[in-house]
């Protein structure tokens, strides 16, 4: 059995790349961070608020997504939507993701 | 359209966390370092030599690879075979590659 920790750690490695294209997949319907964070959570991907929360921000900043405060409610929150550049790098990081594991499961397939 | 450095960066940061998979699947038939770099290369999986070589290493070290040197020919190489546990390993990542993809088409389908 390979030890927890390591593999724990290439989990990890594969996860972080895919955070990012979750997020822009998932903010194509407006969402705050905790809100989001549970859906990510219920499709399957999990993460946490320590990663999340700045890398909104981060994917803000380049144009990925834009931001406006929603205030119908009692506590402000601060709501995002990809934009339409997010969307179109989201689309091919998905084509990507598919390719990849296409062509894992070639190399599995071989042996 | 999101410039190509942006994508370069996020597609990379993907492909990152599949290579190590991408050995330990390939290498359940042994090979040496530049024939991996082409059974990967084949199987659509670009890498490169500064990147897989010191893998190669590190997977050595872990005991997730093994390796022999094979002298049959005028250059000698060192031929690397997935072990028991990197075998394990590899089956868990690729079904946590699976699930991720799953995950990221299931948010892909609900906008």
């Amino acid at each position: 059995m390979p030890d927890d920790e390591l593999l724990g750690n290439h989990r990890q490695e594969l996860r972080r790349g895919t955070v990012v294209l979750a997020c822009l997949l998932a903010l194509r319907e407006p969402g705050y961070g905790y809100g989001l964070l549970k859906t990510l959570e219920a499709a399957g991907i999990s993460s946490d608020g320590n990663t999340v929360y700045p890398l909104l921000r981060r994917l803000e900043e380049r144009g990925l997504l834009q931001s406006e405060w929603n205030t119908d409610e009692s506590r402000p929150r601060k709501f995002y939507t990809t934009t339409e550049a997010g969307d179109e790098l989201a689309t091919q990081l998905l084509t990507d993701v598919s390719d990849l594991t296409a062509s894992l499961h070639s190399l599995n397939g071989r042996s």
